[in-house]
């Protein structure tokens, strides 16, 4: 089968790859439909992602078909048509009882990172049965690949930790398609503002047109200022790190309100400070996650009842064939208002 | 009357000072039967609270009798015994509607600090009506002042930010009074196992007395390994810094397992190092909180139900003509081996 | 001044009252500038409300113009734009500490019930500053009269007790103005369905116009079956009681999910069945509530920013001197299709 | 190998019967090693349990050895020492991801009820890994066999149901097994004071014993008014039902304070009376459960780490080949003083 393969910092190839099997009784093969690209394969691809060997088949979102189930997997059958969770949860271990699959420890984040990924056509899918979900009736399925991350991790990491609630005043520090899934789905909740903030005003015009009720661009040398005036000097309730650098995430320390909370989720490669001095007495949280995609049936729940509409992210689509066409574009976002791409095989 | 007055960086004396007046209609002038002395006294002396300016009399905890109780406070007389809050709340601004007394747009930690405080004969209390507590009958009125401050900052920022819950392990950097009061009421909630951090051999043998399970030096070169090797290689649930600098702060982020809690008690001058590059994926929680003081009613009935005895705190009494000695006693503490003194009118 | 006086069952009259005045140093005089009428003052009415003696002034919802503050007021001033709680709160007391103020130990609803109320041309608020709201700039303040009583009643006891959360089921028994305010305030949330169940059809139009993705009209003698059929056999999440009859409280024991939740909102005036031979193993939970309204703030900050908006509700609008007319048109709601009726003085 | 079957109403018998075999690949074969009566398994000798056919070998408590594990288990292994769950759970149901295991669709509560029990020399475990728990060093499997059941029972539907905080008053109404079994694990949580309420002066002793601050008979014609007197005429903020007919349940209904909870643990045959007319505006919440046993791990951890010591409930030990002499001595509790009796294989 064709496959994309990391081959090393900067180096990636559309090659032929041998077909996965059943390694386990609760495997599942699961031939790929459609498959895109995310922020961390760029990363990867930098070499930044030091669990990810050579020789990897990169991907970890997707919607597929069932080709083969193991003989332990009682929820999916051949023929079934499944989206792909970012996250394998085996469903049995102390974190995944308690909703950590993040952590799961024989699971978590490991495909298209320890084991191959989605960039194929095909991929062994390990703890089938709590890892994959029904697409729904009818279900528009390039939709749907918005909820094997990006959706969860926005949802999970951004607005959940962030605790947002109606009336909130909320801030998201990038504007980037993370971002863009937090300021989506923040809006479950209905909070009474939402400030984004960027370096791109392509993207804040985006944020404006997906409900953001204010926009502020980063270079402002003012941005703090700008966000404590919108704000009564308060300022906001939830400050949400979508970027994952340094003056980011101290930029959420400066903007949050007393009693507020920051939610990063931000995949950070350094070190922050951490200004205790000033907040030790701000009576403020700050939560750190890796999504656990624990949230996947309640936003396939409001993506069939129409209260969310994950396609406005998808801004190209390619075939499978031209996939490296697909990673080209999304890496040059700033150039192409690139969001998320999908590959269709 | 008599009052101890902070003069300056280094310097206080007791001094003779004119008695407060009412100046608010919810005003009430207290008697002071017994006070004590705070850590964050130590810290103005040393001249590291900008707000507390050259003058002020000190103190922010205690009990007294009510002298005069101002035309609008309704819920205490001439007469009443009554416990002092360290903290001043009005009651009806936002911050007291949702129980973050802290940050009272009127109150907050002014006690001592912004107004005349507590180590003098009489002090004048403002929004005496949301920031006094009734004496129960019969309570040990010496046990009660370590609910001014001490217990409900322990118990608040500690125990409850660090979501301690029953089986949980738990582990609390700075075995001083505050440690100890937090080490005191996380047993509210029957953890499996707390082990205490501090350099001081006194005051580790004090906490395995006060229910610590494990206790471990801070000189030990291998601290994060031993807490690693007590939790299964899992890290703590909670790990609570009472410490306030910027190295006890980070080993709480060595010893954190995921999806545990860093509650943060401690008064930083510094900022720290958060290490996001590590963290951001632990599915942690870090807080902050200056004590709000709303668990006191909560805490009084502890006490008089008998699960809390705060008696085992107080070290050393003196009569208030010898404050000067409780101070000196008090901030050689190494030496003399004092938790808390009790200072009688 | 003109008040609206209740002179036992079945009598009301517009009768030339005296000026209330100020009793304690925390109460306001109001000069009311609109008022409404409320399904409690139809109960009152008809005798069922003990607590409220005959020569009582009714009402309870309003806003107005503070004409005197007392002198222990601090929050407002004469001139004062005002919305009025339906519940007076001290904010010292221990139900107002844990913002329980519907049982405030000197407050709670008294207004038109137990002291006279918003019915007249000026009302005594007793803890003004803790049982007003201040009008926001520019806010239409017939939507306000909405934040009295109705709304923070069908969010308080409606939608926030039945945990509604983004994806549920919830079922709304009964469509009057405090169904219709749950409804309103269920889409906070982002719930996938919202059935509403009432006897009148032109009620249920209005439902289905304000939200409601499902509407069955109680007649039916399929109703359980028919939310059984739409909720896959499982039943709701929440089931919200707004009505106040025993048969539509069994209705919610017959149609909530196992996990779920029974919000009541209705006033009772007798038991109704507990089907714990069924439900003792279904970890159900049953709410009931007497409005708090410590939601008003949140509820005005989602109507500044326009995720609410409640003259939806506002079906007619009498000058004060004709509110023998607004009762008679409130009180034929069936025929006249009145929900909520604006009186203005 | 030897069981205790049930073969309709009025009728038990030990007999032999063929030895459980694996079924699906996720079964487990547990050789039995000590197991109990539950009250359960009196209400199905009576006819009550309808789900409960006869010739099914009752008991779904235990503690066992691994004789066999099906292909598909990971968690277990051939001589591996288990505590066995009342509940079992496939890890994978919706009902299961949100740890509602009770309600497991292809488990819940069916051992010794829908498919053969624990009272006998062997029993097939389905979902083995999410259903049994590894016995740890050392442990006193009499104490782990208080663990199946009635230990997550009491804590799960009357201690978590019930809210408990440190400082709260709690009414505990039924003094048997259950009852007790919340009352020990009620102290987890440092309430001020709990009420036991039973019509057997023996069973008070114990719970005296077991930490009651108060015990009242229930044949006392002023429960109802002692309750209210021991609680400054406000009612307890927790009444846990552990009786399960409706006057008992009534008795929560009355001596619930507004802002309590009644938590039922009772299986209840009957309907009973919900006095909405006046528990409407008291602001009470009322929960149902069957057990999930979700806490297991944690109970576990208390008991390793002694901060729970179940041995106190086991008042007599049987060899198996005399259960049907333990069947006697638990179903003559009031003369026999039995709580728990441990049956040996």
């Amino acid at each position: 089968m064709k496959a994309l393969v990391y081959n090393g910092p900067g180096q990636k190839a559309l090659e032929e790859r041998p077909m996965p099997t059943i390694d386990a009784p609760t495997d599942a093969i699961v031939k790929i439909v459609k498959t895109t690209i995310c922020g961390t394969d760029l990363h990867i691809l930098k070499g930044d992602v030091a669990t990810c060997a050579p020789g990897r088949i990169l991907g970890h979102e997707g919607v597929g078909v069932i080709a083969t189930a193991g003989p332990a997997v009682t929820a999916f059958h051949e023929g079934d048509r499944v989206l792909i969770s970012c996250i394998s949860s085996c469903g049995k271990c102390d974190y995944c009882r308690r909703g950590m699959y993040s952590h799961c420890t024989t699971g978590g984040w490991i495909l298209g990172n320890q084991i191959d990924g989605t960039q194929a056509e095909f991929v062994r899918i390990p703890h089938a049965d709590t890892s994959l979900y029904h697409v729904p009736e009818g279900a528009d399925e390039a939709a749907l690949v918005m909820l094997s991350d990006i959706l969860p991790t926005g949802f999970e990491c951004g607005v959940l930790n962030g605790k947002i609630q109606p009336g909130a005043t909320v801030a998201i520090v990038g504007a980037g398609p993370i971002g863009l899934a937090t300021l989506l789905t923040a809006q479950f909740y209905s909070p009474a503002e939402v400030i984004m903030i960027d370096l791109d005003d392509n993207r804040l015009d985006v944020a404006r047109r997906f409900g953001a009720t204010a926009t502020i661009n980063a270079t402002d040398p003012k941005v703090t200022e700008r966000v404590m005036k919108m704000t009564g000097g308060r300022g906001v309730d939830a400050a949400i790190e979508a970027v994952g650098i340094p003056s980011t995430f101290v930029l959420c320390e400066d903007i949050v309100a007393p009693g507020g909370t920051i939610a990063n989720i931000g995949v950070h490669g350094t070190k922050a400070d951490l200004h205790l001095e000033r907040l030790w007495s701000h009576n403020i949280t700050i939560t750190t996650r890796l999504v656990d995609t624990a949230a996947t049936p309640m936003l396939l729940k409001t993506i069939q009842s129409g209260k969310l509409d994950p396609t406005s992210l998808i801004t190209h689509t390619f075939s499978f064939d031209r996939i490296m066409d697909a990673y080209d574009t999304f890496s040059r976002a700033a150039e192409t208002n690139a969001l998320k791409v999908v590959i269709e095989t």
